[in-house]
């Protein structure tokens, strides 16, 4: 198997090859601006290390992990229309640069070409990709719809919330690396149990988002740290410190998620304290640990090496070690 | 063979059997109310219609005939947010009646669930399915964006609005025949040939609503007659007058083209006489017939009995000869 470092630089000498140069310019511009932005690529060099993983080249899992990318890329425009963000890796989102036509025909476009790059897949493996793309696709508007009713709900639960940050999130890192099982023909115990450690890394990943929004450090934490807070987000961090604070702190808290100051310091400082001292920062990083480790006992359900596992595991501590 | 009539019943049937109840509620209510303001469901028609013409039960090509309806209505919502429609068929349009989010979000997961709708075919029908549906779906994206890139120029050429109302309308038409032959796994000479008669007799309906929309009858035409001209549409009919036209016409029509007046009727009518007087009506009349032949020559490469050609050319001349 390669380092992590390779597969990446795989996906993005393959992105440079997707010229994508086609008529209308309008339609295919925006899409080639999305994709040139960059980004850490980490789903489509899942797919590969899956292919890997299963001892099947990973070029043979390419047009994989490119469907992958360009259905969150997809996720992404349409997303960031419904959140009218204003940026998406530092530049103008697509519907800001171009207008809200072409941010919504340009997403419907990549849903549409992600399919295609199954194509060169044989019969079998393009229907059993495709299912479990349509299957994910689904759970991610599902996912994205349950966020947006949050929004203007009360009572929103943790096993909702779980259910929620699983459809948004998880379910495509969990298929992104079923993907490179699919490709690589494994046993069916093999594909779910990478579905499986894909899925609860994913969660892991999206409650330690929801950490390092809050606690992250501003000098390494790519976005601007309290960015939830100041958005009255209902993250894993808010709804733990619901749960368990006492009556005067919930107030509080409450209180805290209901104003929108201009300058927003103490607001953060308070919230982030109430996080602290009800005990949700601990439960939020148990959390993480518990996510982390249920993806990892997965592995003994896999018919790989050792050395397989011993990547694996690797990478899921690498990911949650970050500070990024 | 069945009459139209039947295959009409059996997809409304159908229809009324994919309840769709799942959750989120708020992502599969929009979606539940497009597909329940029916239409005139031409396309799974065609479908049924096409495997019956290759002497496959037309229960067959039921799953196949509803993926292209819900496509149709997946781009029915995502066209009208970006046209700004307030009614579809008689009703409030899906982002007036909730809202610009629900519109993306509900139009997002009808596309993928047209995806889902082939999984019932075996490996090779599926893949084949498949690609003609992303194929067609990308070009009826790239259709719509040649129409918004249209309402911005003003040197639309006839072979570029051809090209247009071919990607944007006619492409489903010939994809929705093709798909029943697909399922009947007939010849790929019968199934290039009933694609290229659903795509001929597409451009004649398109070029038929082109005409209709002003030179309708009031009151069998569903529509308001002279939309098009009130909206400044550059229809065929409208290309062909500035082609057609003398210097002073042309001045007319452009001014015409230019004001929005409060009461249209004087606009219309004067319109319509540029329309007659320059033989641009002639010409969209002789278009129509034109494609419709070209529909009807290629009976002649397909592999049928007569029985059934008189069928489907009974069909075009039903299509054709309608008033609404």
């Amino acid at each position: 198997m390669r380092a992590i470092s390779e597969y990446q630089d795989i996906i993005v000498a393959h992105f440079k090859t997707l010229t994508l140069e086609k008529e209308p310019n309008n339609l295919y511009e925006p899409i080639r601006y999305i994709l040139s932005l960059g980004g850490k690529r980490l789903r489509p060099i899942l797919t590969l290390m899956a292919a890997e993983v299963f001892d099947t080249d990973c070029q043979k899992a390419i047009q994989a992990a490119t469907a992958v990318e360009v259905f969150h890329n997809f996720s992404l425009i349409h997303d960031d229309i419904m959140d009218d963000a204003p940026l998406r890796r530092g530049n103008e989102t697509v519907h800001e640069k171009w207008n809200l036509n072409t941010g919504i025909l340009s997403g419907d476009a990549m849903l549409i070409l992600a399919y295609q790059f199954f194509e060169t897949y044989e019969p079998n493996v393009f229907r059993e990709l495709a299912k479990l793309f349509s299957k994910t696709a689904l759970e991610v508007c599902e996912g994205q719809q349950y966020d947006v009713d949050f929004e203007t709900r009360d009572d929103v639960t943790i096993p909702e919330y779980l259910k929620m940050i699983e459809y948004k999130t998880a379910v495509l890192v969990g298929a992104a690396m079923k993907m490179g099982a699919i490709v690589a023909e494994t046993s069916t115990e093999n594909t779910n149990a990478i579905y499986d450690f894909g899925l609860n890394l994913g969660i892991a990943f999206q409650l330690q988002d929801d950490y390092l929004d809050a606690f992250g450090n501003p000098e390494t934490f790519g976005k601007q740290v309290g960015g939830d807070i100041i958005e009255n987000k209902k993250t894993y961090l808010y709804l733990k410190a619901l749960e368990y604070s006492k009556p005067e702190e919930k107030e509080q808290l409450l209180h805290l998620f209901s104003i929108q100051p201009s300058d927003n310091t103490d607001k953060i400082n308070s919230v982030k304290q109430i996080f602290n001292q009800t005990g949700a920062s601990d439960a939020t990083q148990s959390a993480i640990q518990d996510y982390t480790l249920k993806a990892f006992e997965t592995l003994d359900k896999m018919n790989i090496s050792e050395d397989k596992k011993t990547v694996l595991r690797a990478f899921g501590d690498k990911l949650m070690s970050r500070n990024v």
